[in-house]
């Protein structure tokens, strides 16, 4: 699971290098406005860029002022980056070119390779062989580049290339989808939010999104990095990136587009049904410390936090929220969403409520949330509010604080802000500013407050759930011990599968649960050719029984009536034998019956299921649910990357709304979780194992018996991959 | 359930003409800018109000500018409106000298009423008689008044009084609370929404929410009312007005602060601790075709989003949405978006792929979504790209359209709103604009497209959710006979229950549901002065039997073990009575067990609850969720405002998770979805012919048997209020 440094094949150029090139050629510089050569050379003048630019194309000698060279041979002095924006065929001529100039780093604006077909990844396979021969590394083809801000470089065309220009800051961005990557960017520039790289990577034929996050981190420049991804051929890298982010302190924001696509995985069994796309990488960005994106206008709220309050170390995890403002309404939104959001409302301690009282008038409210009364600092002084807020971020019980600003006029707005500057020097915890001025009206309150580094939000929603991302966050980090989360992704043990598609039956499922240590019923097997004769049973397991047919065609046995239960000994368990087996003779013709499977029957537990999918880029995903034959009904189930560890898996069950029922509710016994969680390590190890080779695997229902009984797999199913290339 | 109109117990002055008056005196005018009676008179004179003021103050002849009186007998003319900002004491007076002018308004900002306790509430009390016995409505007192923007008229203080001002249109706002509700005005005003009235209501001694909108729907100037709410005496009083603006097609927006506390319902049952105060106005908007706000964003969006597609009479229902852009990720993350909100990816018919294929270059995609690829219309002209539109718009299973302007420059917006300006005629769907440029940077596009009521929304996201509300609410419009909803709201037949905050027993419960036509097993008490003799049962009832202990101090039975079930006839079914009993007897000894009952088992039905909860200012609702011992686990239920007829009823069931297993699934027989519809029917009916009476109602479980066969309420409990004035 280890990736290659960005530098790892060549020399020791840093990225910072890289992308800090001293000189640049424009490949394909044109006069026409319309054309992306013409585009990158009007915004390096327009931005001053301080290096030497070679615009190339013979048609010039002369462009925008700038002389002009007929190719890249002839440009006088040495190159660092290439922007290549001429025709796809073009391209292999101009990287020979780029090689024999010991070129870096180059840029391939031009589309018409991979995404076109096959002729295009052929071209693109060529592109891409001239640069690795030659040291060279490559951003797109087929993207709109890249720009680092600080340093005034645009190699890069359409939005990245216009205004409005961002400013310099400490947040890089790496995007798969230019148009929509780069609208996130815009949306943080006009909350006054600076950048250090904005990258689209295109068809990353050779740099892909998770090399340059990865390398990203390692930029003292960058403080946080935000991405947007559609596609990922490895997500457990993006894991890797996520868990090196956290490690460092530095965020990573993250947003999955494509998460409704169904994909192309299979689902022939329970579990296959019950997880989604979008499920799977929620519990991958958990499991790694990822910040998820799921709004525009979360990137700027999520920057803007974490910039704010990244001086508050090892806290911003407290969930324990004060609210104080003089309009009721603003803290009753506030409070409606934080309980969305796992943000609680502090307790204060009756020393802080006797502190505020003394401050407020007789209607003001001195518990949280603290109510001011309308026109509070007006009347009573800026210097009686700071008071308040002080009082309220003595108390031990008090994690973080909610202003609210709702409403207040401009000048109200600068005031507010005038006297929290003066009080910053005494603020330590997080402060969020709820403010609903116009932001043209509020500017200077607005730049004091960024000054001191207080996020001001629009809505009290959005600072619940800034606080809420913060929060989860900072927990992540405080518990990540790195160790932990990748001691058991080793190399698997021996396979005991082999890929070719097929579903195995209950018998051999059972089997191989077994062999790793997995608890399943005394059982016996009546083969087919032993059907319907009156043969007696000869066995030493115990009714009731559960009486199943068992054929690897039929993925849902109960749904052809091809399941009894509770069937007593003697002669009912002989009726049911038959019965199942002629359902299935009726209702599956083309099934393949192997016979009927008699096994003892668990009454005493609650029913789970414990299953595996495999994600296309993600590998192995272990889920946890209610069980049972209506577990998609039921819609009580939760996932985690394969493989977890026993904390991990504890976790899952605490995501589960039956885990009150596991722990013991209604005056029920606490069942076995210890066992549960045995299971799920267990499983998740195998599943990670034979990574590859296990499509699906389905444990419905799993008997979670009484505390110390253990859980026993009551009916199991496994389905392998199809080897490459074999159809399904 | 009738409300007063606005000017039911006075002379023929309608709303329109309160609110707008042709004088206003303003008592407690002051040249101190901290006071409210000068940010009034300052307000009146900075909007160049038509009419006469009148300052009043006994300390000025003069203030700003105008002459100021005495007091209200002093004034020369005749005044429409008096706006009173004197200290609470003196307010009684100046409601009287009002009464002898014969003013028809009283704007009273003063604070110092009822929210101050005892006194402030009596001082409320006789200036609500003064004003009901001259026949003068009541604004306030505690608020911080109104405005009327077209007339300019501002009778309030604080926020609505200054800058930024409102424009003039058609959106009336009325709020709870002035800093909240105003804040949602100011987000809509920075996205150019105009407005007409804005009304704080402060205490609401005379003038409530409810009576306000149900007056603003009158008003011909006002095409969508907004309200922010925090407490409502009468929430049915709210539905009402909300099928008044969904039968005039004017949507009523509401923001309901406050539903996560938890209040002082009683949750004694199953039913009373699923079921929250969200639920409920969730429910109660859904069931009166109320659109519901959750964030502040959603006011500008969705308040635009009808306004511009208000001209599609009898459309908007449709959530089959095309998306056409040059952003791959724009329409990927569109697409995510509105999987979640309900809005479906049309598919499109063979003839319109062929047509925008025609129209695309070789690399694009002409199915949904449509991807011109990048900078298509600088190179194929805005010709084409018109062509593209109204090719999908006329695909027949195209309702709604997203055109996605991710990152275009300001020109490029530009250019894109001056081409859908040309083709506006063409378009006869509703159609929404993504644009990611700073608003800043794009008045000149924004404008223009608000001209052709084209909404601009700034992320895919808040596109998909404003699509996913014009389709409710459209839908919700189709669906509102009017008389449907409230035919069954009669009032109540024989009530059968008293007040008195009783919980009653299993045996009379039963009783009552079997009264009001609920299916019941066959069940035999036996009485707690015959248990623990060995005294044979007689009875005709056939085993496997549920065994429970009957006392109105145990409301879960099984939690003390005072439950057995499949219990064979014969001696086990003595052991288990005294068994049950000598459980009770041990784990609640302050229990009163007035015996045990004995009921035939059900075994051939899925557990489902039915329940009803009296929630504050709602009165009854009734829940229906998965039920059994782990109801509350399941969190799989739904309510409505109870009653509800069968068209609703059903409506529930499609709410819920486990509807599939209802209506067969997984080679179970199909259930008995009528005989479900039909309790829910009558125990709504049962719970509103109760309302005030009956607390809480907790059918669980109710086994719903296969279809034909009916639904049996297996164990039930009722608790009844506790009458006013008695504790609990």
């Amino acid at each position: 699971m280890t990736r290659p440094a960005l530098n790892a094949d060549d020399a020791p150029a840093s990225l910072a290098s890289l992308l800090s090139p001293r000189s640049i050629a424009i490949v394909g510089a044109s006069d026409d406005p319309a054309r992306p050569g013409h585009e990158t050379l009007k915004a390096l003048i327009a931005l001053g860029y301080a290096g030497t630019v070679y615009p190339i194309n013979p048609k010039y000698t002369e462009l925008l002022g700038r002389p002009c060279f007929p190719s890249l041979d002839a440009v006088p002095g040495p190159v660092d980056l290439v922007v290549v924006a001429v025709p796809a065929a073009a391209v292999p001529g101009v990287m020979e070119q780029a090689a024999r100039l010991k070129v870096r780093l180059a840029v391939v604006m031009s589309g018409g390779f991979r995404e076109t077909g096959e002729a295009g990844a052929a071209l693109q396979d060529t592109v891409v062989a001239i640069a690795r021969a030659a040291g060279i590394r490559l951003i797109g083809p087929n993207c709109l580049g890249f720009a680092n801000i600080p340093d005034r470089v645009c190699a890069a065309f359409g939005s990245i290339s216009r205004v409005p220009r961002l400013e310099p800051g400490t947040v890089s961005l790496v995007t798969q989808s230019g148009g929509f990557g780069y609208s996130l960017a815009l949306a943080c520039a006009e909350e006054s939010i600076g950048f250090r790289y904005v990258i689209a990577t295109g068809n990353e034929a050779d740099l892909g999104c998770v090399d340059l996050i990865d390398a990203l981190l390692d930029d003292p420049g960058t403080g946080i990095v935000m991405t947007y991804l559609e596609g990922l051929p490895d997500a457990r890298a993006l894991m890797q990136v996520g868990r090196k982010a956290l490690a460092m302190g530095k965020p990573l924001l993250v947003w999955k587009g494509g998460v409704t696509e169904q994909g192309a995985r299979a689902a022939a069994t329970h579990t296959g049904s019950i997880v989604g796309r979008a499920d799977v990488y929620r519990a991958l960005f958990r499991q790694s410390g990822i910040v998820e994106l799921t709004e525009m206008s979360d990137a700027p709220d999520l920057i803007k936090s974490f910039q704010c309050h990244a001086r508050y170390p090892g806290m911003g995890s407290g969930r324990n929220a004060a609210v104080i403002g003089g309009s009721g309404g603003s803290a009753i939104v506030f409070c409606d969403a934080a309980s969305r959001e796992g943000i609680e409302l502090a307790t204060f301690a009756p020393e802080t409520v006797d502190k505020v009282a003394a401050l407020l008038p007789p209607i003001g409210s001195p518990t949280n949330p603290v109510d001011l009364t309308a026109g509070y600092i007006g009347i009573r002084g800026p210097k009686a509010y700071a008071d308040v807020i002080r009082a309220v971020l003595a108390d031990p019980g008090v994690d973080t604080l909610c202003l609210n600003f709702a409403s207040s006029s401009p000048a109200g707005t600068v005031n507010g802000a005038k006297f929290l500057v003066e009080m910053a020097p005494d603020i330590s915890k997080p402060v969020f500013v709820f403010s609903s001025m116009h932001k043209s009206l509020a500017l200077e309150a607005h730049a004091m407050l960024r000054e001191i580094r207080m996020p001001v939000l629009p809505s009290p929603v959005r600072v619940a759930k800034a606080m809420g991302a913060l929060a989860t966050w900072a927990t992540a980090r405080a518990a990540a011990s790195g160790s932990r989360l990748s001691a058991n992704e080793g190399a698997g043990g021996g396979l005991l599968l082999q890929a070719d598609g097929r579903m195995l039956d209950e018998v051999f499922s059972k089997a191989l649960l077994r062999s790793i240590g997995v608890q399943t019923p005394g059982e016996v097997m009546v083969p087919a050719d032993a059907l319907g004769a009156s043969t007696r049973l000869t066995h030493d397991i115990r009714g009731p029984y559960a009486v199943k047919i068992v054929s690897p065609d039929v993925a849902h046995k109960s749904d052809i009536g091809g399941v009894r239960l509770s069937v007593p000994e003697g002669r009912p368990l002989q009726q049911a034998i038959d019965a199942v087996a002629a359902a299935c003779r009726d209702r599956a013709p083309h099934a393949r019956l192997q016979g009927v499977l008699v096994s003892e029957m668990v009454t005493d537990g609650f029913e789970m299921l414990v299953g595996v999918v495999d994600e296309p880029a993600v590998g192995p995903v272990v889920v946890l649910g209610q069980g049972g034959v209506f577990a998609e009904a039921m819609s009580d189930s939760t996932c985690r990357v394969a493989p977890v560890d026993a904390v991990e898996a504890r976790a899952m069950i605490d995501d589960l709304r039956c885990a009150p029922i596991l722990r013991g509710t209604r005056g029920l016994p606490p069942l076995d979780i210890d066992a549960l969680v045995d299971v799920l390590v267990r499983v998740s190890a195998f599943a990670w194992d034979h990574r590859g080779v296990l499509a699906e695997l389905d444990i419905n229902p799993l008997f979670v018996r009484p505390a110390g009984q253990g859980a026993v797999a009551a009916d199991a199913l496994l389905v392998t991959c199809v080897p490459t290339g074999q159809p399904h």
